[in-house]
């Protein structure tokens, strides 16, 4: 016999609540206390209940997709989109960009959004502050993370690489090519790529033996060249400067390059220079950028494939994909020392 | 004595349909014969008629405006979505973007998107390949155009630059340099501004007496750097080539000091290089872009003003505006000669 689909009745019943609480929470409706709030929807996933707001229309009405961006200064999001939008449009969905910067950061920025706009579903780029954020969205819809993704949080999928075991592999390039002195320049730790890459260098050089100096760490707010310009330029400009740099975006390895010109200083004899992302701002400038390739387009490609899964089948089980990146060795770093194991 | 406002009755008695035509051609239900829907748009303006569709919430709910973006991977978008951003943040809005590529070319395409979605208006930076889709759009809400505009129709606002005026500036530069073989690297002429600085292009060079050479103007389908990069590097292999290169974008103008130096010329001894918008990528190349600036954010944030009027008060007329650019002089071209002119 076929197990019977769960009703809202089931759901009040098991959190001991009214059916008009239950409607009131799965539309959004008035003040609810936040433990009512954790009762009701603790049953609906314990009864695998998929609510059926009244923002929500039928699936073969509703093929809109939501998609969380952090930042579209960032060149990065846009061979991502370019993913998502392939994946979106070969299943014929449409798709809406949010570009979140600190303007969506607590449940009720979104709220006001959600309830005008029914959507399928959401692809989050965003970093998400608060988990528990991640946790009413993905409530409210089928949602994915991209890139991104919460740590220690397996209840929502999510496409990204290991930044960790990437940012390694840049370091680990530079020490093999007789550099000692690395610097890093990194965007703030709130997003998980930042403090995964910072990990990974940190580790690095203690593994190594190299010296860990807060004078070469520069965290910066966004990714605007200029203000990673002028930082970069004030830490090449001590007296006891890196000899190479580990930028954790090709943004920032373009300005550390045309940093260390200002300064008179040769790229990469004087300072060797690795980025990440391998977008095309790494083969525009002189002398070309060495970095690690992110498959940005498949990230974004499978990420939306996995929102679609879910989409078409709500109980679809979440999952974890983490994609391969690679060293791409071009004229910003020196050639490996005969020799090195590396 | 205040006049009254238009009913759905005016509109049908004016237009010489029933009610009930009126209503399905509001909500976009069935099919209309195109004659009879002109008939009704036509009386609507006539009226000044404001239709309430079944998708359109009241103003107070409904404070999401949505943005048509053409490509995300084109640079210049970025600091006029900032300006968009800017504006509906200070007033309340939520923006949403739908980035249009060559997916949204026909009203159909956009029809399932507006009906599901509620909006309370549109930003179009999208070149509108027929004028009938922006009637369409403009008919269902508050339309602002951006950036792009259609000539000859006045019924939509529009913020934009004279492109025509502004690359004359930059020709007459190179001119006054003392380059002779000016050479174009310019989009498809889908786009507005294409066409006009294209055509500030010839004129210039036609006033002047100066060649206009087939071989030396490229039109490109994307703003793809690579697409550029291999297209410049043949027209400088030529072995007739142009002393000058007048790019239509700072994408296309890193491409072409880039093709320049892999064929060994010297910028801007060899070929001087003009590019157009004064993005970063202008300051991030070596040597650095001469460029025409746009006031990209002021742009952006301008037109989502004008939207928002529009919003509030739909009988506010229709206004064109067109801001300033200005010449930035760098270091991809030489200094004017003495006595010149310019």
């Amino acid at each position: 016999m076929k197990k019977q689909k769960p009703t809202i009745q089931d759901v009040a019943d098991m959190a001991e609540v009214s059916i008009a609480t239950v409607s009131r929470i799965i539309n959004n409706k008035g003040n609810i206390k936040p433990h009512t709030l954790e009762r009701v929807q603790m049953a609906m996933r314990e009864l695998n209940f998929t609510p059926k707001t009244s923002s929500m229309l039928s699936e073969s009405e509703n093929r809109t997709i939501l998609v969380c961006v952090p930042n579209l200064d960032n060149p990065f999001y846009s061979p991502v989109l370019n993913g998502i939008h392939r994946c979106a449009h070969n299943t014929n969905y449409h798709i809406l960009i949010l570009e979140t910067q600190d303007r969506y950061t607590r449940s009720e920025d979104f709220e006001e959004l959600i309830r005008n706009n029914p959507i399928a579903g959401m692809v989050i780029l965003s970093s998400m502050p608060q988990q528990k954020i991640l946790e009413n969205l993905s409530f409210r819809c089928p949602t994915v993370m991209c890139s991104e993704y919460a740590e220690n949080y397996d209840q929502v999928s999510y496409v990204s690489i290991d930044d960790s075991a990437a940012s390694k592999k840049a370091v680990e390039y530079l020490i093999s090519t007789g550099c000692e002195k690395i610097g890093l320049v990194n965007t703030n730790l709130s997003f998980k790529y930042a403090r995964h890459r910072e990990k990974g260098y940190l580790q690095t050089l203690r593994q190594r033996g190299l010296p860990v100096n807060p004078d070469w760490i520069i965290h910066l707010s966004t990714t605007d060249y200029t203000l990673a310009f002028s930082n970069i330029t004030h830490m090449l400009s001590l007296k006891d400067r890196p000899d190479a740099i580990f930028a954790t975006s090709d943004v920032y390895g373009v300005a550390a390059i045309n940093a260390a010109h200002e300064l008179g200083l040769r790229v990469p004899e004087d300072v060797s220079v690795i980025g990440f992302d391998n977008i095309d701002l790494s083969i525009m400038c002189v002398p070309t950028l060495t970095t690690i390739e992110q498959p940005c387009f498949q990230i974004g490609y499978q990420s939306c494939e996995l929102l679609i899964e879910k989409i078409t089948n709500h109980t679809t089980p979440s999952k974890q994909i983490l994609l391969n990146t690679e060293l791409i060795v071009r004229n910003s770093t020196l050639l490996p020392k005969r020799g090195n194991p590396n």
